[in-house]
């Protein structure tokens, strides 16, 4: 059988390294099974950790309000699409940029291999550029989710956009290179392995400043009650729980960063099996923290606890045991359950329990390191306030210069009447009668 | 370009291993090819399994009805994570127990190869114990998630998940050695490929003990007819049904166990082309026996024989040509829309249908294997008895106990007013008014 | 431990291959390994793509009236198993015949390579057959997904499966035959990496020619005006919209149709970023275009955006820079904004936008070629033109006996009352009032 699924443009670009190959000698798999096998992962973790951009989409459209759930999704695939622009355009180099300061750098666009790049032009020790620069952009989109869902409900579309902008673009980046990009705090020893703190605590933060700046929504606490606002959808949020939990294969075990040797790949499974046991443990100490706590277990948190608990591995899900991965998730799913309260009463109006879950369990994830790996306490906390300090009063800047040019909230009468109609004309459930 | 985004702990734990490497002749590609790709098999097939929890869960609620969605949610998200704390405790080693009477054994908790492990002490004609782990929690939490779909919308939320340690912790893992570990099934021929038996028929056994325990729901059959009680989401059921499909490539295709030889890996294709194949079969089958039976076709009996062709073909996915994979499907198919309203006769009230999709498809896939395998019948129906009598007595006595002690069904008022306001406190759609 | 989860007669199956290994000089990696590579890709682009019916189904689930919810799940399961089947017996053979005249061949069932097979009887120098027809059939069925679309809300059940029938097992296969199957439109150097005209400008003139046989829906075009009928369920839509982004990764990675070599692999990453980066811009140039146009931002838009980039950049996802692949995208976007209105004008009802995207955003990524390719504009205007005449004038002649025999639309009434109760006799959502 003859197949000829290549178009003749393809097959004119690649004859060149092809015949280049069967001149010399042609590298064995000794020389080219690692860079295939790593760009392979990149690929495979990618397309896990993009699917998690859906994970947040329906986790949070469940948790809205249906009014709000036709913005929340418009949010959701807007903020993947300029998150990807961005890094493109500046991220990627910004967070990866070679020789700089260790600060502080800007960098240009992300130029790709040439197409059938050959073994000699191609960093055979590491991966294609195309990989990593796919794998990395998923990573940032999912910092923008956090914070799409602590300030749902009232913020208008195009200011969060502008903030996704600044946050994906350069935020993110220049913090990020500071850790993963080689600089001060990576030379310090700071360990953060795929992100509790440079992914998660850094959407925490973001989202944090959001709220303060925001404020909560109408109604959500009067005359000293926290008035319940439950998530219009629980299957949804359910499905986006399970969707994140499988893009968490990706997120940590891709960052194991090498899948083509012996001891690499035998580390990947050993971080999908950490991981996996940390969110189960979040999600059973959750269920049982609320029956004990409020006598009826409590789905949301549940839910939430196994997202706390992925967050809290997901600075070191390789070194520990599973016995490490157990209780390292179940600390997360108690801080979960613990500091949701704990935040309305501070009237910290978060709809979905993004900063508990990213940046309490991101903190607490962080921290955890010391038990297994080699990092110190001082240099973890460091790390910690570092991010904390930068990320928090960049957003807070970004967040009031918005609010006092364009405004970032919706009127009254408009948040009342739910942002689907007001502000988009479309409802998400348009034939379902309200209750 | 540098990366860095390796943790110093990390570095310095793999320092070790890869000098070891560099010192020693460092194998080459075809001594670690294999375990490398057997390695990501059980990774890939891992993480598609993975997320047939979530099918389950979507599956099941959207067959059940809106009053009692919160509660199938709950039970899904944390039976998984149940299991997935059971297996590692004493569920892998129990099944994989190395030297044992071939009858009974239990394990201890699982330990993962060693962070950065080296060629010369890993499993190199196998794979990674974290990989294989992984995999094989994966099968586990399937079994439980066909219990949770048949007791749905009457029983209560501790007993159930009592009755998932045990059978996730004990009864599937025990009976699972008896084949998969080595045991006496094993050593007699019986041949199950991916699990029609060990894992769909175990799970179908256990539900069936729990509907004869639990009774059927208030109102289900009544005067001598049986009175329908549509699912509330027949979307989200679809859904469900399609990822259930979608993980079922894994669970067939990483059955294969290894994926390093030529062989090797054009089994796991062949596997999956005969795995969806058998899956379309079931549906087609259905599609058209319905459309002649009641002259309407029936969405349902569509996704469930779907499911059941799925099951069919799990017991022997690889020696079949696909013409095999069509009618060992189609004959799921007809199973499924045979037995559904036969049961219901027999008043055993199984919510979704998991009780002819996994236990009658599951003996049928089983014996199967006798067209295109070296199997007996007689050996294929003494591992079809061996795992029935085994788990229906044992969950008959697990469940008996439960009744007894704790109650495992709600009361007549909490069963009209739905498990999520009664059990929980949480409705699924709080905003949908009902019809 | 001892693993032993190999079924006998596997076991005994794959023996003698083994042995033959063991006596001959068994292949080493530098000669199995881009088989084994490739043969993954399959797998995994294919399970991919397979994913996509379920994108497919959710999206148009999302977008037509809840009263039609349920046939359109029916017709989404049935499309995928009608096309699974028909491809094997007869599709697969008939796209890649082998020696053929170049315009028009039949072929014959599809046989996968035997069980075990040797490195001496495998394609070495491509990959399995299994895998090979595993990735090609989900090809076809997402061609007849987008029908489905189209002609949802009016159509009856079995014409549409009898078209599917025709489409997936014939018109399908041979005018693909033209192009991947060595046919006279590759020797002419026709380029269409995977699929903007094979896959989906066929799709779309299927579609076309639907619409205009049956006929709009009732009450969709009257006293010259518009009437909006708004999708029932935007979150699901949403959902259904990156279930088909992430099935696009494996729709164009896999289209790569090698792994092995570091120019495929790193091709294979290159063509991820791309296919990334031009859904992106679709999806963000339809939120800007929306806002402009129509001072409010239009979700359904923004899906359709994302979905135009994605099959605009289809037909060449490889050889663009990711500069090139966000204009590509960007132009999709465009189209489809514009397009979906011009249609409405014309009175053409296509109820989810599917000719919008996958025609006219087809039509475009196939003419886009020429500013990154070496295909000429008039080779790529002949392919667009004779996959065009062919598929529409095929489609119409099916369509009309179709509609002459047994009639293709419902009554009036019918349509009124919804497809589910008149058609199916089951609702999809029977629980939730109607607003």
């Amino acid at each position: 059988m003859t197949h000829f699924k290549t178009l003749a443009a393809a097959a004119a670009l690649t004859a060149l390294p092809t015949l280049a190959f069967a001149q010399d000698a042609a590298p064995g798999f000794d020389e080219i099974g690692p860079y295939i096998m790593t760009t392979l992962l990149f690929c495979m973790a990618g397309f896990l950790v993009f699917f998690m951009a859906a994970g947040f989409a329906m986790l949070e459209g469940g948790l809205v309000r249906s009014k709000n759930v036709t913005m929340q999704m418009t949010k959701n695939i807007a903020l993947f699409s300029i998150a990807a622009i961005m890094y493109w355009i500046v991220g990627f180099n910004t967070m990866y940029p070679g020789d700089f300061n260790g600060y502080f750098a800007i960098g240009g666009q992300t130029v790709l291999d040439a197409v059938g790049v050959s073994a000699a032009d191609a960093a055979l020790d590491y991966a294609s550029v195309g990989s990593d620069f796919f794998f990395q952009l998923v990573f940032v989109a999912a910092t923008a989710s956090i914070v799409s869902g602590a300030v749902a409900e009232r913020i208008k579309l195009w200011p969060f956009l502008i903030f996704v902008v600044v946050l994906t673009g350069f935020m993110y980046p220049i913090s990020g290179s500071w850790q993963w990009g080689g600089g001060w705090l990576s030379e310090m020893g700071f360990s953060d392995f795929a992100g509790s703190t440079v992914v998660h605590s850094v959407g925490g933060w973001a989202a944090l400043a959001g709220v303060i700046v925001l404020g909560p929504r109408l109604g959500k606490y009067k005359d000293g009650r926290v008035n319940p606002m439950p998530g219009s959808n629980l299957a949804l949020a359910t499905l986006g729980t399970f969707i994140l939990w499988l893009g968490w294969f990706g997120f940590n075990g891709g960052s194991q960063l090498a899948m083509g040797t012996v001891g690499d790949v035998s580390d990947v499974s050993r971080i999908f099996a950490n991981t996996n046991m940390a969110a189960a443990a979040g999600a059973v100490t959750a269920l049982i923290l609320t029956q004990i706590l409020y006598k009826k277990p409590d789905l949301t948190m549940v839910l939430n606890g196994a997202l706390a608990g992925l967050v809290s591995i997901t600075a070191e899900p390789l070194a520990p045991t599973l016995f490490g991965a157990l209780w390292i998730g179940a600390v997360g799913g108690i801080i979960v359950v613990l500091t949701i309260p704990m935040l309305d009463k501070m009237k910290l109006d978060d709809v979905v329990g993004a900063i508990p879950v990213h940046l309490f369990a991101g903190i607490w994830g962080t921290i955890a390191v010391i038990f297994y790996g080699e990092a110190s306490l001082m240099t973890q906390l460091t790390g910690i306030v570092a991010y904390g300090v930068f990320t928090f009063v960049a957003s807070l800047v970004v967040w009031f210069i918005l609010k006092a040019t364009m405004g970032i909230r919706v009127s009254e009468e408009d948040e009342i009447n739910g942002l689907d109609v007001s502000e988009l004309g479309m409802e998400a459930y348009p034939e379902f009668a309200k209750g």
